[in-house]
């Protein structure tokens, strides 16, 4: 499950207290929670948003726990200082951190886009998580928890990512309602299945057959990523 | 006052509790709240946040209010229709807007610093910034808030930055704690002393005489932006 923060937190406190509480049940019903908040800060705030994803903050009240997310989403245009105690929290926990690499709305081009004398923007982004691999090393040590969001709008571009970022876990929005399509999606799923996730929401949450929709998109990732 | 949203959110939904009231308090004692959390999203979840940081939300149960800060940060990774709902959203409630145009921690130089045919990219997020001026323009006409965070680290930036969003109110971490000095920020202070903003924390909370710390701190600016 992949929860969007904004849409909790722009109902205040009892947003973020109904989030807790969707979390909860979506660990209970054996699900992975994905926190996508795209947070980044610089170090000492970013440690503070690391807290809040997966860690826990010392009171003198005892400790609070953050959202015990299973991993969380992270932008960074702050560079690797400030991505770092994201990382250092997602570590100490077992977590897991997809920090955006190319997203998949029309604006990414903006600054994602931009060349540099070494590739565009996003594969220098792609640069920065590779560096940061060998820390979130999954059991399956050909795969890292040090993962990136790559949008299925723009596929062009995945099989370089690939490249760049061999062992990141990929997160995937944009397929269904954004356009893009699983069958554009081959390159990702190397070094096997688990290398990448598919996010959907719009295109199975507003179908007039939810359940089908969902059936039917497992499917058609199944077959490309075989 | 500049509220970390990070430091209210590790706290879980007693701490966006808290965050309410220490809002509401800061209004109640005459201060602007500028809610520091970096935002950034695509753009039906970037909507979110602009009812989070300044809108409201409609629910089956009446609108409920977000923070309704006064202003609030954002991350421009994600490109101009990003950016756009949040704009609207300072647009629509008087609210102002602070782009990370140019952060103020070393890993800033790994993304923002990145050079491109036409300049570096954090030029480049300067023209993004200057493109939605117009739309939040203040009542003194030459300056817009449709701001951008620049921080007091690299100085070197902000005479150039200035000529790219001549009408941004500039907010400027990084004097103090993190090495800035008021002294080399004077083309910040263009069109006039409400053209920025020096957001000081640690280095005011973390001294001996904080307040003396704090008028220390304000008479410098003073001098250097009159």
């Amino acid at each position: 499950m992949k929860p969007q923060l904004a849409c909790f937190e722009r109902l205040g406190w009892p947003g973020w207290k109904a989030l807790d509480e969707v979390c909860e049940a979506a660990r209970g019903a054996g699900l992975l929670v994905v926190a996508d908040g795209k947070r980044g800060d610089v170090p000492v705030t970013a440690k503070a948003y690391g807290q809040a994803m997966v860690g826990e903050t010392q009171t003198a009240f005892g400790a609070v726990s953050g959202l015990d997310a299973d991993a969380f989403t992270a932008n960074p245009l702050l560079g690797a200082d400030a991505l770092e105690p994201l990382v250092a929290a997602a570590e100490a926990t077992g977590s897991g951190v997809f920090a955006l690499v190319r997203t998949s709305n029309r604006g990414a081009a903006d600054v994602q886009d931009l060349e540099t004398s070494e590739g565009p923007v996003h594969e220098r982004l792609a640069g920065l998580v590779a560096g940061f691999s060998d820390r979130l090393a999954g059991a399956d040590s050909r795969l890292s928890g040090m993962g990136a969001v790559v949008g299925a709008t723009a596929p062009e571009h995945i099989a370089r990512l690939r490249e760049l970022m061999p062992r990141a876990i990929f997160l995937i929005p944009g397929v269904g309602a954004q356009g893009g399509r699983p069958e554009d999606l081959g390159a990702a799923f190397r070094p096997g299945r688990a290398a990448a996730m598919i996010a959907a929401s719009r295109s199975i949450s507003g179908a007039d057959d939810p359940g089908q929709a969902a059936e039917d998109l497992r499917q058609a990732v199944w077959e490309v990523s075989g």
